[in-house]
């Protein structure tokens, strides 16, 4: 089975295991316990929150959430910042469901709320977004990798338009696509609110972190036993915490380097295969993270072909699998696709674990596949 | 090391390990996939959310929703529930940090909240909780098992008591201590919500699940890709998940029968040991779960108690760890404790891995324990 779907979840890596293991078994004291071994395990969690905030680049003070997946962190940073003189709140229009959502309960509340168009990179329109912002704007929600696409936003100009236009105004990155995968530096756009998913770098599922510059600000969305600084209540999942650990530690700065290599080979490859009628668009670039990849074959539906492939040993998808249940054309569109564009988009993402054999044999199914539904289709 | 307090969390069974480990690796489909493997992982939710329902005695009819936590089901429960024309909201006295603090919130709303005394067994007053039901009741929340001390709410009782007198009231129970310990059988007291811990029972942290008799009328209180019915975005938790099933197959009738009789052994070993002198209250009876229990030493302070028991290998709680870092008297001061009782309780709980030996050292190590602190204190 070779497995290109990494932007939707990942196995947990060999750390991971390790540490969910032992937390889980030997090591599995609540963290709240006022015996030694418990605040042990209190300690162990700070120490996981101080390397986090290292690798986002800033110092750790008490900044760092941890929830139960990064959609609540997200539905953290939103309702719990959330205040009822809010007028305005800004969304790119290629956020992911878990902010998209959100956006639409805000604006039942009364909020007016505008989405800012992607251009044909697939990335926030920087004319329009400086358009849509004004003093009224309270919020700003803009993703740093597209979980569609791989497009970047380039968050240092983001801010710099918000700091122009908004200074005020509260803002939240969603870097579920980008962290352990990207150099993240959170010092170079100085988000008020930063989202990260354990689960898509080979971290466990079940966890989410959100960075938050004041968490003093923010309003708890679950109430109870008072952990995680009372905005978080819940016994704290510690080995899915040291899970997390064990994967940031096997991040390797050569990474990102070595995906691009992939990404590049899976390319080659797919196009030395494909029949030379068949016409393909790959979005790709300059600013796209190499982890992701869309994929549009005109005259073929990227629903049959993802279903064939899978019946060839190869996983990839038609759209994000958070939103496959439902038309996950909204971004697509938003781009500018064409339908028949959006009819024959495929997304193929791959992770530090892929290897170079995996993406090309992936490869060649792929093209094999689009090949024989382009010929059985004529 | 001895662990006597299971009831802040258990460490992971043998089934539950192994299939947390299969589905973090070779398993890790997200469920939300559109290929195969992420469609057999749906089903296996889909499976192990029909033995639960199994379990606690009703019809699988997508009316199990998986959580991040107890605490997260329990909010979901109320603030899914919540509407604006809610006159009265009741609870018990004793309820966990989780419905309290909920509770609480309900009252800043503007909900007029009631909480029913305790009576001195530890359980909510029924004559009492008869008064405070009258037809402005929305909202009943009533514990099965109370963290605290172990005593049972007799919930067939308080079910006819609201069918009396607010038969439109939503009744929620939270059996965090009580389901995968007793015999738990919702048809017996019909609630409209259940709250599940599985990290209680040898099950993973990190997962709570709540049963919603009609969960369409449940509003989602954290929003994204639609997961659990929309109500509750974010990648299913696969692995913890998988981990409860293996948890949930590793009960046995018989766990009741065997941790009554440890229950029973370690406070005849404890009382054989202790100094005769010492005055011993231990919260018991006819209406208490033997995995939890409560007890008070006269003239000893439960904190230094445990503090020194922890040095000598035992663990024990002085709380419930959910509340330990707060002032943890709420309960015990409503059911009529003195202040010095309160300040000399200490919380001794266990669960179906505890042996017998275990038990009756852990006995002896708390006797000795007090016996040392009651001589150094004259």
């Amino acid at each position: 089975m070779i497995f290109l779907d990494n932007a939707s979840t990942t196995s947990l890596c060999k750390s991971g295991v390790e540490n969910l293991l032992k937390y889980s078994q030997e090591l599995f004291y609540n963290p709240s316990a006022s015996y030694s071994v418990g605040f042990e395990n209190y300690k162990q969690i700070q120490g996981v929150k101080a390397l986090l905030a290292k690798k986002l680049g800033v110092e750790f003070k008490n900044n760092i959430i941890f929830t139960g997946s990064a959609t609540e962190a997200t539905n953290l940073a939103i309702f719990g910042s959330y205040r009822k003189n809010w007028k305005k709140a800004v969304f790119s229009a290629g956020e992911h469901p878990s902010v998209y959502n959100c956006s639409l309960e805000l604006e039942a509340r009364g909020v007016k709320v505008e989405f800012v168009d992607l251009d044909q990179s697939g990335a926030v329109d920087l004319e329009k977004l400086s358009k849509a912002l004004d003093e009224d704007v309270a919020f700003l929600s803009i993703m740093q990798v597209s979980n569609e696409t791989g497009a970047i936003n380039n968050l240092e100009k983001i801010f710099a338009l918000k700091q122009q236009k908004c200074k005020n105004a509260i803002f939240h990155v969603d870097g579920v696509q980008a962290f352990g995968k990207l150099n993240v530096d959170l010092t170079k756009f100085n988000p008020d609110f930063y989202t990260i998913s354990a689960h898509k770098f080979h971290g466990p599922k079940g966890l989410g972190a959100l960075y938050a510059k004041n968490p003093q600000k923010l309003k708890p969305v679950t109430l109870g036993g008072g952990q995680e600084y009372n905005l978080r209540s819940g016994t704290e999942n510690l080995p899915a915490i040291m899970a997390l650990y064990g994967a940031l530690n096997e991040l390797k700065e050569t990474d990102f380097a070595r995906v691009t290599k992939i990404n590049q080979a899976f390319k080659e490859e797919l196009k030395k295969n494909l029949e030379p009628k068949i016409s393909l668009k790959i979005m790709e670039g300059e600013n796209f993270s190499p982890y992701v990849m869309s994929l549009s074959f005109k005259g073929i539906k990227g629903e049959v072909l993802q279903n064939l492939c899978d019946s060839q040993g190869l996983l990839i998808s038609t759209g994000s699998a958070c939103s496959s249940k439902k038309s996950g054309n909204r971004i697509l569109e938003n781009i500018g696709h064409t339908q028949e564009e959006i009819v024959g988009s495929i997304r193929v993402s791959f992770s530090r674990e892929t290897t170079l054999e995996e993406a090309l044999e992936g490869a060649n199914i792929l093209a094999n596949c689009t090949n024989t539904l382009w010929r059985n289709t004529r």
